[in-house]
C-alpha cells in the first residue's frame, strides 16, 4: 500500500536501530482516514473467506480492525493483555514480547468465538509472531477456524513471517519491511 | 440514541449490583456498524465547535472515538495506561478507577497536543469523571483548550456528570442511565 510506505518513510521513527515507532498516526495519535484505507484492502483481500468475525489485540490492532470489521460487516474482537476479573469464562494464552522484553497474558471471553467462525486476525505489526501464536492457540480453542492474516507492517526480516507462510495461512501486509539499513526503511519490492 | 439505549437493554449485565458490562458489542467484541452511528451522532452534534483532535483513553475509547475523528476529519490521540519506554516527552496524571479499585496512570507524548488544539474527549463511560479530569488536566498542561465531552454511557446518578456540567463544559452523552433499580436498568426520559 503505497500511501502506508510513504507515511512510514515520512513519520515513522528507528529506535534502538531495530524498532520502528509509527506514534504519530498509528500507535497513540491514529490517522483515521488512513485506517478507513487500510480497512478496505484488508477487506477487499479478503473478501471472498467467508469471515465470521475479526479478531485483533488491544490496542493499537483496535483501529485497523475496527476499520477492517466494518468494511466486511462482521463483529470485531479484541483479545486483552490481561484477564479482567468480570471475565466469566476465559481463554487466555501467554506470549513473549520482544519489544517490550517480557512476557504478556491474553485473555478473551470463550463464547465470541465458536466452531461455526472463521476468522480474519488483523494486527499493526509482525515481527516474531508471538501475538499471531496466541490468537491461533485461542481460536483453536474455541475451535474456530483462522482463514486469514491481516497485517499493516511486516518486518519480513523476522520469524513472523515464515510461521504463518508456512502453516498455510493467507498472510497480506500492506506494508512489508526488508531491512532498516542504517536508519533506514527499505521496504520489499512488490 | 434509541439504538444504543435498546442494545444495552438487550445485551448490556449488571455484576454485583453496580457494574454495567457491555462485552458484547462495545468492551470486548466490538459492533462497528453502531460504532459507526455513534461516530456520526458525535460528530453532528460538535460539529461547528472547530475540533482539531479527539481525545480518548485506551482500549474501550478507541472504537466510538476513531469513528467520531473520521467523521470530523481530524485525528484521535489516545492516552496510554502505563508510561511506555519509548515515550519520549510525556505528560501524565494519575486516576483513581473505581471499577477496578485501583490508580492507574494515563500518560501522553506531549507533542500530540498544542496551544492551537481544540479538543473533544470521547469515552465509554462516565461514572465519577476520574478518567475525564486526567484528560482535562493532559488538556491544560499541554495549553491546549477541551471544547467538549462525548460520552456512550453514562451513569448520570454518578458524580461525573455534575462535575463536567458544573465546569461549563458541553457533555453529550449517547445514553443516560438513571439507576439500576433490582436490577433492572432505567434510562434517563430524554
Amino acid at each position: 500500500m503505497k500511501l502506508l510506505e510513504q507515511m512510514i518513510f515520512e513519520k515513522g521513527e528507528i529506535l534502538n536501530g531495530n524498532i520502528l515507532k509509527v506514534d504519530s498516526f498509528m500507535n497513540h495519535q491514529i490517522d483515521p482516514e488512513l485506517m478507513e484505507k487500510m480497512g478496505e484492502e484488508f477487506a477487499k483481500h479478503f473478501k471472498e473467506k467467508g469471515i465470521t468475525k475479526v479478531l485483533t489485540v488491544e490496542s493499537s490492532g483496535i483501529a485497523p480492525a475496527l476499520m477492517t470489521a466494518l468494511k466486511l460487516q462482521v463483529p470485531v474482537v479484541f483479545l486483552k493483555k490481561a484477564k479482567p476479573s468480570t471475565m466469566q469464562d476465559p481463554v487466555c494464552c501467554d506470549v513473549f514480547s520482544y519489544t517490550k522484553n517480557k512476557k504478556t497474558t491474553l485473555c478473551m471471553e470463550k463464547k465470541y468465538l465458536n466452531e461455526t467462525d472463521r476468522v480474519l486476525f488483523i494486527d499493526d505489526f509482525l515481527a516474531n509472531g508471538e501475538a499471531f501464536k496466541g490468537a491461533e492457540n485461542i481460536v483453536k480453542e474455541c475451535h474456530a477456524e483462522m482463514v486469514g492474516v491481516g497485517i499493516v507492517i511486516e518486518k519480513a526480516f523476522q520469524k513472523g513471517h515464515e510461521y504463518i507462510v508456512g502453516k498455510g495461512y493467507d498472510l497480506y501486509s500492506l506494508a512489508e519491511i526488508q531491512s532498516f539499513e542504517n536508519g533506514k526503511i527499505e521496504f520489499k519490492k512488490g
